[in-house]
């Protein structure tokens, strides 16, 4: 049994005895320390910046950083830089930009751009005179939070609405301030949290030094950014008459196509399996691009998938349709994201990624990662309706196979050859394989 | 104005070529090459590696690589690789595993751990008759499908059941066939996809070949796995009695806290805009723990926040309560994962992963992601409702403001001293820096 007992103090030791002791867990300590050592980057100053980012740094991960080039929005065209381990979803990004490319590209806009945060707390006074008073108290916040948001009103942001909500059928007394922000090119997630902790503590302040209200009627519980950005959205589409569209497929019509298409995403409309699944594939795209530009891809993720259950039911977040014979697929989505601040511009490859992509402002990338959720998603449903997905996906995913079968180039490209008409799955390339071996032998 | 003209054969050129025309976009096109390269790992198989996940691979893309210790999940500890770029993640992650492994640790089970998948279909025959057939063509498809399950038949897994779903209010016609599945230790999703195909080609064949049916009548749609996992589900738990929550925190009484605790997560059951961002802090810890090992964090992300939205409102995933003196913070969510298959093995660093928590089985790994995100829930929730989440967030995040400010390590040193009791802030930061530096300067 390996050693696995409590560790204290942990964080306070250097690097190397943590790499130590989490390699000492391994059946190959020394080759694990070695392996992990292999992914540091060689110049120190660049590796003390990714160990700064998190706490506990050992090694680093290696995604693949690739590119999907033909992206047209709005008639700029970009390479979009996609960060993802998945075999098949730049292929997918790609093919499905260079489809369009032709067709006019993606049309984009941001349709608002609004953070949110809330301040919860419980109200055991005179509800009635504490919403008369609201006008009041509102220009008070803004006054006590001058500190935290003069810089941002500098920059043309700051905060917007101010909201009282009482909700007692949630929580006896509870209350929210909901406050709706503008950050600019921030996320913002710091600004709204330091925001609203001031509003917290201005509340006090307030109710203390106002007569007729008592502080002690206010107990805050919670200060913080809601990642449900319903107000922080973008539109995405693409377009094109039925007649441009029949090459769109070896095997269908173009209204056939497209008939089989707006049936498939329709389905996702009305299916939470299918949905889930469906806006699965978006995210693919999306997170792609959210992780290449240094953003945060939970935010995202939960953002989206709320919203899709925003009616009651969840939902597809895309939508198809045939209207006078032009074929339009749309998604509308939360994309709450920054072009400066956090990571984007402190990890090395992220702050590429943006100038690969011509320094876009948040709104330009919030458009970008919106087309490349919809070039996903629009990639994926084809593959679905026509071929099957299995065998893309899976010619893909021969080389995942022959990796893990080490195979050597030779014999990896005697599999491609052989399996270019054929069904892969992991047992026939392995059984391919053994024959190629077992031949050579004999 | 940078060349971003159309590329055609892209995917075709050779990686130092892609490379080229990605860096010309920069203002600094002979740095860029120099960064990208720099990132690729020094031994060239394991770059092949990296490089045949994805397509048009340039560079790699390093997250930290990180672990949490003391994680004690029914009894054994594990060190916990977690793979997150967000700076109070892994620090939260182990100050709550600390905290609880002196208090019995998490509690876990996997409640059940069937995939799913759907053949959807229009069928414009006589429904009744095909539901009717039914129990003929599922043995049909389980034959018809054998060349594709019997490995996962001789590793206990395989089709569980396949239900005939009539929805004529979606479409005209539709039909699925919802299909359960066991894929044991792997995530199952091209085992499941490939079964789907068989399914939609046995379905023609049946129908084509049974008297009193018409394959025309047939119109296979799309075969695809869902990520829709409720029958995929691990629940996990601590628990304490009030008496030992004493020392919680400093501020609060252990019912106090608990309080306070138990209304913030009650919160997070009514109001969307609290849920997304309550749920948004268990991924941060569940995600890390998917990137570390291999797994797929969109199908994970899709899965979670669709059953969120189960009972018609977007809601927390995890619960808690007092009863007799007892508290406990549980969390239920899918988490359909594996072990094997996939990139688990393929990746490096995800294969060790895999050795650092013991080579768990696909269940284990369930319930080590669920604790991963329960103790992120745990200690996000406790920050909000004690201290506030930037008090901690912007400690963790000075080192990023230092970064950015390029302070050497004398003078960041410095800045931790000078703001270890006080409020963090860019600007704050930037000021007294300067400050520093100009001090230095007379």
């Amino acid at each position: 049994m390996k050693n696995k007992n409590i560790q204290k103090g942990f964080s306070k030791l250097p690097v190397s005895e943590k790499r130590k002791i989490a390699a000492s867990l391994c059946d190959d300590a020394a080759a694990a320390i070695n392996q992990m050592e292999s992914f540091l980057h060689p110049v120190p100053e660049v590796q003390q910046v990714l160990e700064g980012l998190s706490e506990n740094t050992i090694s680093n991960y290696p995604l693949p950083y690739n590119v999907a080039p033909n992206f047209i929005i709005n008639g700029t065209t970009y390479m979009v830089p996609m960060v993802i381990e998945e075999s098949s979803v730049v292929a997918a990004a790609s093919s499905a930009a260079r489809f369009w490319a032709s067709r006019g590209g993606f049309h984009a806009h941001v349709k608002n751009n609004k953070k949110a945060g809330q301040l919860h707390f419980l109200y055991r006074g005179d509800i009635n005179k504490l919403r008369t008073a609201m006008p009041g108290i509102e220009e008070f916040l803004r006054r006590y939070a001058k500190p935290v948001t003069q810089n941002m009103e500098k920059r043309g942001g700051g905060i917007l609405t101010i909201t009282l909500k009482h909700r007692p059928e949630v929580w006896d007394h509870y209350c929210q301030l909901h406050v709706e922000f503008d950050t600019k090119d921030a996320m913002g997630a710091n600004f709204i949290n330091s925001c609203l902790e001031e509003f917290s503590e201005g509340m006090k302040s307030y109710l203390r030094a106002t007569a007729g209200f008592n502080e002690n009627d206010y107990e805050p519980l919670m200060a913080i950014l809601s990642n449900y950005n319903d107000q922080c959205i973008v539109h995405v589409n693409v377009s094109s008459p039925l007649e441009l569209l029949e090459e769109a497929t070896k095997e269908l019509s173009a209204e056939d196509f497209v008939r089989r298409f707006i049936m498939a995403v329709h389905i996702a409309g009305s299916d939470v399996s299918r949905a889930t699944t469906h806006n699965k594939g978006i995210m693919n795209g999306v997170d792609a691009v959210i992780l290449a530009t240094g953003n945060d891809f939970r935010a995202i993720e939960a953002g989206a998938h709320a919203y899709a259950a925003r009616s009651g039911q969840y939902r597809s977040l895309s939508t198809a349709t045939v209207e006078d014979g032009i074929f339009t697929f749309s998604l509308d989505m939360p994309m709450a994201l920054g072009t400066t601040g956090g990571l984007t511009r402190l990890h090395p490859m992220a702050s590429r990624s943006l100038q690969i992509l011509g320094n876009p402002s948040a709104e330009d990338l919030m458009m970008i990662a919106g087309a490349a959720g919809l070039a996903n998603n629009f990639a994926a449903v084809k593959s679905l309706t026509t071929t099957g997905i299995q065998a893309g996906h899976m010619r893909m995913h021969l080389s995942n196979i022959t990796m893990q079968l080490k195979a050597t180039q030779e014999e990896t490209q005697k599999i491609k050859d052989h399996f270019a008409g054929q069904k892969v799955s992991y047992q026939a390339v392995a059984a391919y394989l053994d024959q190629l071996r077992n031949n050579q032998d004999s």
